[in-house]
């Protein structure tokens, strides 16, 4: 094919080269987890030194809570897969609706305190696919978006034809008040935005924002991804420990992060969701998800919703390891959420110390470059969870105030 | 919120009301699979009569093989699970790569004989993600789209700001090559189309597609979802069947139908396959698969292209069912493929025939009306499998007859 010489296979080429050249080509690094000693993973990629078999601490992952290995979970994934089969079979329209997947559905509105819930194969899809077909739905929709949305909103927004975007700057209220009031009166507006934005692990005022949609006579949507399972009292995200859930129209959640399983959802009034159920190709047009998938979601759920210890368990280990990274003198980014990332402010250089913690530490932590984050703000982000215990964060920190060359740093700070 | 009075509250309750007028309402049916019994699920739906509790034979699925429900892939599942934990925990970048997946990855590679392969969350998701990727990478663009594209295409298709679409008549060969002899020579072009048809069961001319787009500079995407594990030695589908499959650029699969898991994937050359990697945002920005999917369809397709037995026999069926509804009399239309569809042509009748095949005769099978088909074409749509009996099948046709008033049909048919 390749000989045949269409222009694609010149641009992949020359498109590579040139995310090489900037630091920004993507290497996966193989990393099995262990389910009983989460968060250590076994290392098997051969490249990275040393070879397979090590054991390896990781600090990014997104299961924040360590649901995905909680043996409950676990239990109710095996019972499904030994009662319903590995997979669906279809759709939900087509023999893929098993009893599971409306009772996950119930849960989760009953989680945010909303009449319905919409399951879609992943958060990504849920974003996407809600908004670009609310977007659609009426002309004139006018979406205002905070600027630091993920990139499944943005594609939901962009995806909606019709419609146009107003992008406002992040979690900010003036900004957004301006940019509503400039609208026009009578046009349907929508504003979406994030409770936890993960990269740089602030917080936005879900009240205020919701009262200056409603001041405008706009609707609200809140990406929870990264607060489900953490925040509120029952893990309902920062919209219930706010006590603002109510206030917001639509509530997506994913049920891959805090609730360490697969999927994701949004949560509205009963007509809405059905709205959404009816017309949105990527919920109807695909296999529904597995319904051991679906039942290990629901354990989850149920756990996290009942047992506040893991919540309480990861913000004290959290504060453990600010309080130690302090303590060494470690750089990192103060944020009021679970998030704390460590500044690196180059592509390269953090690149290269994520290796150096993986081959000389065996430590594992994402480093995020650009186009996730601004050039200039690269950063290692890491997650502190309920299993990471003291003696790992000992290490953590150590080989963090190495690499960074923490002394340094100090001693610059002192001169200047 | 709602008495807050957004216009989309009141659009919403309109569009449903249209919705239900047109017979278009979606009413899910909650059926738990048997794994034990495939195709016996239960019935949990405590609305339609008879309630909650009963077995019915669905004759829907698109667990083509039963592969979902195979002893080893759930074995597989399971074990991955207990290893692993129920969730990734992370994207593919952070942590959420396992060796399954890269293990998985390389297996359809070699099944489609390509360099290599990129798994998605669904296989909605890899024909949105890849097609709307490629086709904003360089200007000018033009997709050459079959008419009757599954949705998903569709999605990618008309997200890629910037490029063109032209639609070619289903199947029709003369006006494509018409619509690329028009077209600007050096624009790129990439002619998108699939396999088997999943509605009307017809198989397009994959060769001579190829030959054509080669003819014309074009690059080939070939959608094999309803094809992969059913058609070829190894279930490499129709391009392993027809001995072509290294005449497509990229053949794009599901792991939820026929290999009877979830999850999708596309395959290509290893640069092509690299740019998607690290350009598709729909495959960046989500959490990977969890492991025990991808060990379970990992089981799945080594089984799947080691034994012949299950696509053999499914075949054996669906010539066993088309034989004795040709006996009773009942109409179907028969396609080249293994999709049975049972013209109805009336949306109120086929939904109302669907509604008493369950009731009556605890039978389930789908109706497709518009806008999945053209209004006046819909139908049941039925896959028989290696797992319906003789027993089930003398069942059906049973139902059918009576449902259809075939003896009514016959008379017409004679005086005509
Ligand atoms: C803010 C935000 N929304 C949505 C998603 C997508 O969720 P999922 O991983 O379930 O696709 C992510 C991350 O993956 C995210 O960070
Ligand atoms: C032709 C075609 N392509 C893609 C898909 C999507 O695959 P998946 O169910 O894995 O999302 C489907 C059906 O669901 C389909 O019929």
């Amino acid at each position: 094919m390749d000989a045949g010489g269409h222009p694609f296979y010149r641009f992949c080429r020359t498109a590579l080269e040139d995310i090489r050249r900037q630091g920004r080509y993507r290497q996966f690094t193989p990393l099995a987890r262990q389910a009983d000693n989460y968060p250590l993973y076994d290392q098997a990629d051969p490249v990275v030194q040393p070879p397979e078999g090590r054991e390896v601490v990781v600090w990014s992952a997104n299961d924040y809570l360590g649901m995905g290995v909680d043996p409950a979970v676990a239990e109710a994934a095996i019972a499904a897969i030994r009662a319903h089969g590995a997979g669906a079979g279809g759709t939900r329209n087509i023999a893929g609706t098993s009893p599971l997947h409306a009772e996950l559905e119930a849960e989760l509105a009953s989680l945010h305190g909303k009449e319905a819930g919409l399951l879609f194969v992943s958060g990504y899809v849920s974003n996407q696919a809600s908004l670009q077909t609310i977007l659609t739905s009426m002309p004139g929709w006018i979406c205002f978006s905070d600027r630091q949305n993920h990139a499944s909103m943005i594609a939901g927004i962009k995806g909606a034809r019709g419609s146009s975007c107003v992008i406002f700057e992040h979690n900010d209220l003036a900004d957004l008040e301006a940019k509503l009031a400039a609208a026009p009166k009578d046009a349907p507006k929508l504003v979406a935005f994030e409770s936890v934005y993960s990269m740089d692990g602030d917080i936005s005022d879900i009240a205020a924002t919701c009262a200056l949609a409603r001041k405008y006579g706009a609707m609200t949507y809140l990406d929870e991804v990264h607060a489900v399972g953490l925040y509120g009292a029952q893990g309902g995200g920062v919209s219930e420990r706010d006590g603002v859930a109510d206030q917001v129209d639509i509530i997506e959640g994913t049920l891959a992060k805090g609730f360490g399983v697969h999927g994701g959802y949004v949560t509205g009034s009963v007509e809405l969701i059905d709205y959404l159920r009816c017309a949105a190709s990527g919920f109807i047009f695909t296999t529904s998800l597995p319904p051991s998938v679906v039942a290990a979601a629901l354990a989850s759920v149920r756990l996290v919703r009942k047992d506040g210890w893991r919540r309480e368990k990861m913000f004290e280990r959290v504060e453990a390891f600010r309080a130690r990274l302090r303590a060494a003198g470690v750089p990192f980014m103060q944020t009021p959420s679970h998030i704390v990332p460590i500044p690196v402010g180059d592509a390269d250089r953090c690149t290269e110390i994520s290796r150096r913690l993986l081959s000389e530490y065996g430590l594992y932590a994402t480093p995020i470059n650009y186009p996730t984050v601004p050039r200039g703000t690269e950063r290692l982000r890491l997650t502190p969870g309920p299993f990471h215990t003291d003696a790992m964060m000992d290490e953590m920190v150590a080989a963090l105030a190495t690499l960074l060359d923490v002394s340094v740093n100090r001693k610059v700070h002192a001169a200047a």
